[in-house]
This record gives C-alpha cells, sequence and structure tokens, in this order.
C-alpha cells in the first residue's frame, strides 16, 4: 500500500491490475472506456490503477453493471508498494489511448 | 511468498501472473502451449503459475525465445502471500485448458 495525499487529507491508495475477457466487442469497448478514465492502458486486456477505496468502489460498481457474468471476467489483482516494484516484461511499450480499441 | 517443501529441500516458490499481447495467432497459440505447463489458464490471455525461481528463469527464457518484441508483450507479477489473498473477481469462472486457443 501507499499513501497519497490528497487535497481533504490522507487517502490510502491501492494499486490495482485489472485484467478482463469480454467476448462481446460493444461490452469490451464499454469496459475499456469506462477504466482508461481510472488508470493506464498496459495491454489489450490489461489496465494498471492506482485508486482510492472510494473510486475502487466505483469502479467495481460501474463494471459490475456493464458486464454479462455468466460470458465475461474482469479480475482485480492488488499490488502493495513491495509486488508493485517487482513487475517485469518481455517487449512491449506502453499502449496510447488515442488508439481505437476494437480488436 | 509462500515457502513449499521439495524432494530436495525448501524451494521458495513466486506466485506470479503472467498477461500476453501476442497479435500473431501462431505465436500467441506457441506462448500458450508453453504458459500452460506451468500454471492455470484465468482469462484468454492471463495465466497464474506457482514457480520456482529455476522454473521462473526457465520460463522466462523460453518464452524469450519465442516472441518478437517489437510486437508482443509479456508482463509478469509477482503477488507475496499477502496480495494472493486479496485477489477479486466479476464473472468468470477457471477457464478449461482442452478448450483449442485460437481466439
Amino acid at each position: 500500500m501507499s499513501f497519497v495525499s490528497s487535497a481533504v487529507g490522507y487517502q490510502v491508495h491501492m494499486y490495482l491490475v485489472i485484467s478482463y475477457d469480454i467476448p462481446d466487442d460493444k461490452r469490451r469497448s464499454k469496459i475499456h472506456k469506462v477504466l482508461k478514465s481510472y488508470g493506464q492502458w498496459m495491454q489489450l486486456s490489461v489496465f494498471e490503477c492506482n485508486l482510492s477505496e472510494t473510486q475502487y468502489a466505483k469502479l467495481r460498481s460501474r463494471l459490475s453493471k456493464l458486464i454479462k457474468p455468466e460470458q465475461d471476467s474482469i479480475r482485480f489483482y492488488f499490488l502493495c508498494s513491495c509486488c508493485q516494484g517487482k513487475v517485469e516484461r518481455i517487449g512491449g511499450e506502453v499502449l496510447r489511448d488515442e488508439t481505437i480499441f476494437f480488436v
């Protein structure tokens, strides 16, 4: 966990990796749009977000309303600051949000 | 980190979330086959694996040889036992490895 100051005092922020499987193009596009207002697009179906508890609750609620649970899946991995510092990768650059996402 | 006993003593095992973006079907299929021999398929492009350091080094080396770094991307998130216990999800069931993966 990292502690980030805000205008109203100190808020605990959580670092999340959010991955999703949404077979339907339209729903996937909506999920993507919601997520990109909360964090950084890392891979086609992976975002990384630094959120307060309130933001996380709101995001989860919005996503819950958009998905079809029997077809779709969204996973939330909470990374402590230690785990956050250990992320590794092979290849790849951070994706640009300007790109239209239909794949 | 969790400590798991092995036949030769004690080995540190690491819990990893591995996500990938591989635009090419053939390469993606190969990457998927390698990963499914190391862990659990959670989403179309996400595996979770419990690996020793040796297994991780071998897996990473195999994947590095398969990908085209300018087109492909593989991310490795190391989860401590605390973060591992905090994973949340909306919808979705664990995917079956019997399914042929071409999407």
